[in-house]
């Protein structure tokens, strides 16, 4: 594995090389070899350039190479435009120059079957061995329009570059990673460094989004994933971006069972569960778009870098029906659309007696005639509203050139001197119309829900990167024995990490039950104790009411005889004697090995919540209790722990303090266990802690490798 | 009131007009007076067109008439651009003149205070007296492109006008509607007909609808409201569209309590109740739009008039990325993305051995290198795939005009002799390209997700037009009492709507209630029975498991002496006495009078549901059974009702039938009934029917007017 250090300088010349070979250099420019060389010399790619071909003494004007071997100085980088039987030997040659990093395009690798996923993983143990790190292949490369830097041969270029801007793409489709790009340049949206990781043999997304967040020039970053393998790593990258207050638009395939499916059929990535994505990116704080359109929305928004204190919004509009719309699309995006305070309302009614004041501020289609009272009213909401976010209405109006000056004059008065709010608007006008407006720092969209939906985001944005959590301390680990694990032994080993059990005693008589049944007290619980048997009600491994000794001590017997029937083989530890506790709201809590993301908490309601409702969220391990009071509210059902109903207040701390522990545990052992069910958990009244009923503790199998 | 003869023919005269008088015309023409002239000028209107302006001797060209008695001729229709002090004297001319319909511009009218209410409400009462039917106030007006017919003054016309087609639209905001109409011709959409209905003083949005979807010309509608008031006759109207197999796409304003609270400050509509709304249009099989993209992309689609046999969608791409993401937004939008039969995908495998043939089928770059390997495959979805929708994924290629030919023609070949199936596309290309392949039938979407949400909607539309449920009887009158009802009047009224209730008896004295326990037999409940008491355990009026004859004597005297002491002046009829009834699913049904709609019919799961998830449905009254089961399987915990969690199915039927009952009863007594709550209602296991535990009537007061 190369070192920090080493990677850096990797992927700095990955990513802004000042030099580039380029092998398999073609002088025809709509070839796959060609591409790149075109792009570079039209983007004025300031670095030098060696093409690379046998075949040639010049490529496109350029001095050609015979090989690498030839090259004057080591490149930055270098770019493989070669059939996939020619790449192996190419990156010999670039791994013997001593190149840093390489670009590879081909496809016919992993995605074609066995003998791809060989000669890639041959191709990859070479460059690893050899310190040269590598993208692709089967992807579309790299770009940095700033530096003029086109390593690849997307023909999203063919009409036009790209402009050098805030955003940064990273994207595991080429084709979806250059259709971001055509929909950012229509947008008027420039792009600091583009990235495609194709079929990640080594460079995978995760690592790419941690480089490009870190560059100064990326102020927002648009990506695009059909599966995560490195989750820690990736988790990373996302808890970078939050640092430095760099908004993640994020959108994933797989989010239903159809697309999963598709994906599993397409990529070699590991899918994993789409819900456990999901919450992770909620854990950074990263949105997660469902359409095209709405990942250009946000990230359009966020590429100023600039977010809003609070979520309050105020509207301004001359059409009343369009003004309820957006109040309508704001609420619906979590924003606040608070009213004008009463005394402003009474001015703004004593200047124009039509007007309705309130938010949406409707100053009817009197403000076009006179725009002074636009201004005023702008004024008065930016003054007196105290609105962190301010939207107009202007419709098809700025369309008009003899309107949209006068009108953003008369806008632009309204708002002097309160370039600290997030300005926007809703208007139908040409791309310079709009250009004009962005310009004086307007935010324009021509749907209006576009517009919420982005606000929103900010808001969201701006709450996240303020978090300020606890530091995590590590877990300490403790001793977890090989193999299966009784409940008994599960509840000992809990109860180290911090979870609160019944005082329990374990039996291995009818006579030793009675008097443990009387300890604990009445009614109590029989459950067989077994690291063979998963299921106990499945064996008549559990009798539930136990009000006597007498019944406890028969009800043993009769439970061990049952059991030793029906699982001849099973280690029996003896019967679990436990009091039965009601009350409190019934929860459940589990954790599972997550292929991308390691072990992953879940918590639910019990109960009809999770079996008929599916009410469950999901974080990766570890986390705080800050976050799992995040977790926690994110359930449907959460008004039950509030107490809904005339109920009293559940213990919210006390299980957001086992979510958390639980987590730490899972984390610190995350080699060790494969999965953690506390079903039923009960949590108790405020004041009066949680307490879990149950216990099952799955260790992995042993690694015999 | 008009007839129906005399109301459509005002109708044709408004949307259609063969004559039209232009009240207050003016030779500016960027003037309100001005602009309607020159449109229709523009357009070739080829009717005749009579300006009226006492000051001058023409308008625009045209000679013009110093009021509207000296016209030549009773024209078919009138505009009033004329402030709103002089409209009234302009209605009575009209009405003198004998004219049958008239568009009125001005604004200053109810939306302006009190006194505005008070002439818009004079205007309105001459107009109807006179046989006059009035659109408007505070309007933008009617167009008619085919017709050339622009009885309207907004300013979205100002550079093109619009093309004519099949989409009605029909806003109660003009701004909104001239939005939808720049949207639909940048688009390239026709129009039908545009109606914006404003304070609807006489014509409301509802009659608006029912005649713009009524013309033979229309076959799509898209539709926005703040509030209908007139709820019978635009159930009506939706009804004559799913008839007539005519898609209508509604944005409503007021879906958050924001928006509800913004649209109540700015219109005179009772905006009613959000859910109730949402319900209505699901029970017309309506497609309600959250945002205008989506309204413009589902009319767009069902502009063609076509609609898919099944939700069978089947996608062909060549890039895997995109791919999944299209297979994502169709499973989310309900369609079914069914893989290719496995006998077809070995053909195909062998054909291209990178292929990933199952749907999405992902041809790969090679499909565009080698077209007739495009061609094969989608032949081959064709034929074998069973497919009735198709969609193509063609990203930013057809930009490209040498490629945009060839690839239209490629796809062409494939579909050949499919022209029942609805055929889509996504693509990036400029508006030329895109009108190429739309004449060959493809509906072309840039966006992936707006296409998959456009076909969801198509298939359901299919469905709503097919629906064929039986009719409905109108339900008997029974005689309603006068004032409060206690729960044993309320039963024994309910009952003979066809409500199960459990075989229950008044007791007057604790006697009686001792020898009525035992003859509904034990545990038994008591309930004081009083038409002045609503809310019967506040004052100690219920008694639960009672299990003996003396209990009941004991409980009944004391609860007697209890509420007697509470309510000293409610007169108290008795206690029933009820079987205490477990088991079943717990529901609730109640049913509300909805400013709009009349009686609507809720229902909902009882407890946790009803209260913490808020998990009801609407209906409004009456509705059949088929309906009532579409209800009842709205509901999120509706898996409880089909035996989820190993309980017994419940008796859905039943519940459907009580469910129909109710609404008809209650659509029968809509003048007399306040309010119905049957809670809880228990739905017992399959073949066991439903049964009301609980009865509150509550009737109107009585009409003293």
């Amino acid at each position: 594995m190369a070192d920090t250090l080493h990677t850096t300088d990797a992927f700095a010349s990955l990513l802004a090389p000042r030099s580039v070979a380029v092998i398999g250099a073609s002088d025809d420019v709509t070839r796959i070899g060609g591409r790149p060389l075109r792009y570079m010399r039209e983007g004025g790619f300031a670095g030098r350039i060696f093409p690379v071909n046998p075949k040639r003494e010049t490529v496109q004007g350029l001095p050609a190479f015979a090989d690498v071997a030839a090259l004057p100085e080591v490149p930055d980088t270098a770019i493989l435009a070669l059939p996939a039987a020619a790449t192996l030997a190419a990156v010999e040659a670039c791994v013997a120059k001593g190149l840093r990093s390489a670009v590879v395009f081909s496809a016919g690798f992993a995605e074609t079957g066995a003998e791809g996923v060989a000669l890639q993983a041959r191709i990859a143990a070479v460059a690893r061995e050899g310190g040269l790190r590598l993208l692709g292949p089967n992807c579309l490369g790299v770009m940095n329009p700033g530096a003029g830097w086109y390593g690849t041969f997307s023909v999203v270029l063919d009409g036009e570059l790209m402009q050098s801007g805030p955003v940064g793409i990273v994207s595991q489709s080429g084709a979806y990673g250059s259709h971001l790009a055509h929909l950012a340049r229509a947008r008027g949206m420039g792009i600091s460094q583009w990235v495609t990781t194709g079929n990640e043999m080594d460079i995978s997304l995760a690592e790419a989004l941690e480089h490009v967040i870190a560059r100064p020039e990326t102020k927002v970053v648009m990506a695009y994933a059909e599966g995560i393998h490195d989750g820690d790593r990736f988790r990373a990258a996302l808890e970078t971006a939050r640092e430095l207050g760099k908004a993640v638009i994020f959108t994933k395939t797989g989010r239903t069972d159809v697309g999963a499916k598709a994906a599993a059929s397409h990529t070699a990535a590991l899918a994993g569960s789409d819900a456990v994505f999901d919450a992770v990116l909620r854990q950074y704080g990263v949105h997660r778009a469902l359409t095209t359109p709405e990942q250009l929305d946000v990230a359009y928004a966020a590429a100023r870098g600039h977010y809003p204190e609070s979520e309050r919004v105020g509207i301004f509009t001359m059409s009343g029906g369009f003004g309820i719309q957006l109040a309508d699309d704001c609420a619906a995006a979590g924003l606040d659309v608070a009213p004008m305070p009463e005394d402003a309302q009474a001015e703004l009614k004593a200047m124009l007696p039509y007007a309705s004041p309130v938010n949406p501020v409707d100053a009817t289609a009197q403000a076009v005639s006179d725009m002074s009272i636009l201004t005023a009213y702008v004024k008065a909401m930016m003054e007196r509203g105290g609105y962190d976010m301010f939207s107009a209405i202007l419709g098809t109006g700025p369309a008009s050139r003899s309107f949209a000056s006068p009108l953003l004059a008369a806008l632009k008065a309204g708002l002097d001197g309160h370039d600290d709010r997030i300005r926007g608007l809703t208007m139908s006008a040409p791309r310079d119309v709009v250009a004009e407006y962005e310009a004086e720092g307007f935010l324009v969209y021509e749907d209006g829900a576009a517009l919420a939906n982005a606000f929103g985001a900010l808001a969201r944005f701006r709450k996240g990167f303020a978090r300020a959590d606890a530091a995590l301390a590590p877990a300490p680990r403790v001793d977890l024995p090989a193999g299966p694990v009784s409940e008994a032994a599960a509840k000992v080993i809990l109860g180290r990490a911090g979870i609160r059990f019944p005082g329990e005693r374990l039996a291995r008589t009818g006579e030793e039950a009675a008097v443990a049944a009387a300890a604990v007290g009445f009614p109590a619980v029989l459950k067989i104790c077994s690291p063979d048997i998963l299921h106990k009600t499945e064996v008549g491994g559990v009798a539930l009411d136990i009000r006597t000794a007498q019944a406890a001590r028969e009800a043993t017997e009769a439970m061990l005889a049952r059991v030793a029937e029906a699982c001849p083989d099973a280690r029996i530890e003896g019967v679990l004697v436990a009091p039965m506790i009601g009350g409190g709201v019934e929860t459940i809590v589990g954790v599972h090995d997550d292929p991308g993301f390691g072990p992953v908490v879940m918590f639910g309601l019990g109960g009809i919540f999770v079996e008929v409702l599916k009410d469950v969220t999901f974080r990766a391990a570890p986390f705080g209790v800050e976050e799992a009071h995040r977790m926690i509210r994110e359930i449907r059902g959460f008004p039950l722990l509030e107490g809904a109903r005339g109920a009293q207040p559940a213990d919210v701390d006390a299980l957001a303090r086992l979510l958390s522990d639980l987590s730490r545990f899972a984390a610190a052992h995350a080699d060790r266990i494969a999965g953690i069910d506390l079903n039923p958990v009960r949590v108790m009244p405020e004041g009066e802690g949680v307490v879990a009923l149950d216990a099952l503790l799955v260790m992995k199998e042993e690694d015999h490798g």
